[in-house]
């Protein structure tokens, strides 16, 4: 028994916000019984991840050790942190346990994989605990912009672990539980050995802002528009949701939900129990029997998604519903970093129809879901723990996180995706370090972020593509002249000519001049090909295109 | 002469922040002598124009009517006012008037493209004028956050404009001419027709700040730094340049100027005269042989641009210049909206390497150099002009300026790329649209935005490539099997046999049953080969690549 060790493993989340997937083992060492906390995703951009649908952590690691795997845990229903979990449910072949409202998400993934609804079981709050190998494991009420979110206490045959999910100390979060101080320092009572902490607003030094103090503000903007208004924010923000619903309904307004997301999360807190006393909406057929001035759709796409409500909106029509002068578009929400260009060009559209766009800049129409530093002091104060490990961060959160626990005089442990920590012992170590990743969901294929396919798409985007044809009889000679198509290319270049003649002409003198060993090797003579093919472009239009080569040879 | 009319038509800037370029003509409808104010570039991005190196303005209006240009003249040397003022100077062929530190820049430029430095002329401040045709134009130096910035005051036969150009009102901008508030309302005195207003910051409804009130800040920060420093600005932030390298120098810190336009700036601006008492620099050599507390590295790459000085840093080492733990790294700068990501990357690494990152959220670090709304007020408040006209801003910019103008009980003309203002009446009014748009630049060559060839890399980029090769005989028999190659793409899909076998496989298929007609017909078989493809890929791997179909067809 005394070699049994107690660790914690990133296998996404930590070094970035996004696709959290924190692994708990105990036992031999190499022999831990695991427990899974949040199976989420991360989603792809242009700059990185051209014309990917989704991004998971690759959990080859856990996959290879699922006979380890005692169970997976859902601390809520946030994409980053349930996302990924019908993705992997076969491949991992442990039960997911949640609470009412982040299980009825679940169930909705897991349903449309085939899955059975059985696949996730609800669980109630702390006091009660899911038995899991050597942990018990409880969720504890915590808020956050999400109805039933929760912090995770561990208890091991080491002593506990608090994983704080992620939260906001909030007396006042409108839907869902206030943060109960109580609760939170009675889990000190037994000592927390360590504390896995939300990291997103280490550096916002201002103590966080309640939900509830946005509503007299957001009912003042509604009271005075003049014709229709459409907020946006998160729809999984079912406390903001409300907030916006109840501000319209006092000023006369009919509200009615645009896009799958809000709909379904709005169903889904109804169906928990969550939400109740939301006013009743209408359908988009109705809005249009409604005057302007009488209505308020509250749509998805926040942060300017494409194929969202507003950016449809923003395009001009969404369900038959449109915008025009004198209207107001909310924006009850902030952009995450990287989204900016989306969003922005989504209020210049709203510009040119003549609407009237509101965003977060005064501070009046949203606060943030995450503790800034004083309330992650606060909850250090609480819980009392020897070690703080800062999780959901990027390195640069991580790090300051640390150096907020080590200004506290507890230790820190800087850990990021793949660093196994060894808590077991009075001091934590970073004991191992595994392989991890991204998993690209691409089309329906899932693939590496590191086979190369992207890459490729990248270099692509970037250089253009050309592609050079050739057929050969059994004597080696060409049979016609080589052929060239461009993508992505200018159809010119610095001669004036089509830059397919150019290229064909180069490639042609090559031939003419390429001895017998190269016109018999494909490898040399699609090495020779490529390279003359790229160097003509170079001249041509300053670009080293892509390059494909296809030699056929014709044996009769 | 009655029939004369002055007119503005921005052909960039307006309607967008970047590529300004604006055009005042005075004469007979279509007729009209013409001057252009500004001629500069915008940033190309992954989302939208991958691989591309610069953005014109399309200059065909323009240039089509060379013949009516009299003059260009520059308000000042930032990339996005100068920057494509070599890539249009052949066609169209002005000359270029920039008063002397524009003129250093402008000129380095255009003998790059191998043109003569008498191409620019250097024109001295307000009260001088040039002569250009019907106009008399005037430099009036106005404060901003690169030397010698100045609105441009134009007089005409219909009376007088003003240009701003980009400006804040700042009485001690430490490097360049301070606001002169006397100098500006004496240009009201024989009445301003219109003021053309830089709009970037009429959302910032607080007044701005000096540049002069850094210096303690920045100061107090370098003195307590323990390790080396590097800071990052916009090398053409001359002054911010100054006020950090004096902060070094009295924290007994030597100097290195790392990055190609940092040491042409300060070159530039030592030339010109416009920088004295900077303090002595050292070379990348030199700060090897220097104790690191006693090294300020001022470096390029504020925005996170690749290749910059901070992100190479940033990835390990410049110029033999390596970071480690315990140094600090200051964005002296903002992150413009669009690359943020970037900026973020880079602050990352640094966080790996134990580097601290200072940046600007506190406010102590960086001011705008653009007016806020008070300011732009004040400018309205000095000139008393009869007409607004927004430029330099997005949509939604120039919407809320025009709003401010009315605000103010003037006529607000919003006046985005195109749109032609005729302003010799008391109205002003738009009179006419033309046409404006992008050109790339995309290596060597120009191509426009519509061209369709950067979509193509983009759809590359999003769905990965195709390549079907087929060989006829002359009575339209395939020679072999197709052939596939794939680019981007996963090897393998549902069916777990390589992707380029299944599509091989029913492309073959296809052309057994292909009736003679299709064979014989080139576009027909082409045509049925691509659907067949990308059927297949969607099947496989759930994506619709782009295809590239080559039919061969051997004639003996």
């Amino acid at each position: 028994m005394s070699s049994d060790r107690l660790i914690y493993l990133p296998l996404g989340g930590a070094g970035e916000i996004g696709m959290n997937a924190y692994v708990y083992g105990y036992g031999a060492p190499g022999k831990e019984r695991l427990i899974l906390v949040d199976l989420g995703v991360t989603f792809a951009d242009m700059d990185t991840s051209p014309g990917v649908d989704l991004i998971f952590p690759d959990m080859s690691w856990l996959i290879e050790r699922r006979d380890q795997l005692e169970a997976i845990f859902i601390t809520h229903a946030h994409e980053d942190h349930v996302g990924a979990v019908a993705q992997f449910y076969d491949q991992l072949g442990a039960p997911v346990f949640a609470r009412a409202f982040t299980a009825n998400i679940a169930r909705r993934k897991m349903t449309e994989f085939g899955y059975s609804e059985k696949s996730v079981r609800t669980v109630s709050a702390w006091p009660e605990v899911t038995q899991a190998g050597p942990f018990s494991v409880g969720f504890v009420p915590i808020s956050h912009s999400i109805p039933e979110s929760s912090g995770m206490v561990i208890d091991t045959p080491a002593g506990r672990v608090v994983h704080s999910g992620d939260f906001k100390i909030d007396a006042n979060p409108v839907v869902g539980e206030p943060f109960d101080t109580d609760l939170w320092a009675s889990l000190a009572e037994p000592g927390v050995k360590a504390l896995m902490c939300d990291s997103t607003n280490v550096f916002s030094t201002h103590a966080g802002r309640s939900e509830s103090t946005l509503g007299p503000d957001i009912e003042a903007l509604i009271a005075g528009a003049k014709g229709m208004v459409v907020a946006t924010t998160f729809a999984s923000n079912v406390a903001r949701v409300k907030t916006l619903a109840e501000a319209a309904d006092r000023a006369g307004r009919s509200v009615c939900l645009l896009g799958r997301a809000m709909r379904r999360m709005i169903e889904a807190s109804v169906e928990t129990g969550v939400l109740t006393g939301f006013p009743k909406t209408i359908s988009p057929e109705e809005v249009k029997e409604v005057p302007r001035e009488n209505v308020m759709l509250l749509v998805t796409g926040s942060q300017g998604e494409r194929r969202a409500a507003s950016a449809q909106l923003a395009q001009g029509k969404y369900q038959g519903i449109s915008l025009k002068e004198g209207d107001m578009f909310l924006f009850s929400s902030k952009t995450i970093p990287g989204n900016e260009r989306g969003v922005i060009k989504i209020m210049n559209q709203f510009s040119e129809m003549g609407v009237d766009v509101v965003d977060e800049s005064s501070g009046k129409y949203h606060v943030s879901g995450h503790a800034n530093r004083p309330d992650l002091e606060a909850l250090q104060d609480l819980l009392q723990p020897s070690v703080v490990v800062p999780m959901h961060g990027e390195h640069r959160h991580l790090r300051e996180h640390v150096k907020l626990a080590n200004s506290k005089g507890r230790q820190g442990v800087l850990a990021v995706n793949g660093s196994m920590v060894d808590l077991t012992g009075t001091k934590a170590q970073i004991c191992d370090y595994v392989e991890t990743g991204r998993t690209y969901l691409d089309g329906s294929i899932k693939i590496g972020a590191m086979d190369g396919i992207v890459r490729d798409r990248i270099r692509m985007a970037l250089n253009g593509h050309v592609l050079v044809n050739v057929i050969l009889d059994e004597s080696n000679e060409p049979l016609g002249e080589p052929w060239c198509e461009t993508m992505g290319l200018p159809e010119e270049g610095r001669s004036r000519a089509p830059l397919v003649d150019v290229l064909e002409e180069d490639l042609s003198q090559f031939m003419g001049r390429a001895g017998r060993r190269t016109m018999a090797d494909d490898e040399k003579l699609e090495d020779g090909l490529r390279k003359v093919a790229r160097q003509s472009a170079q001249t041509e239009i300053g670009k080293r295109p892509e390059v494909t080569v296809i030699i056929s040879r014709l044996i009769e």
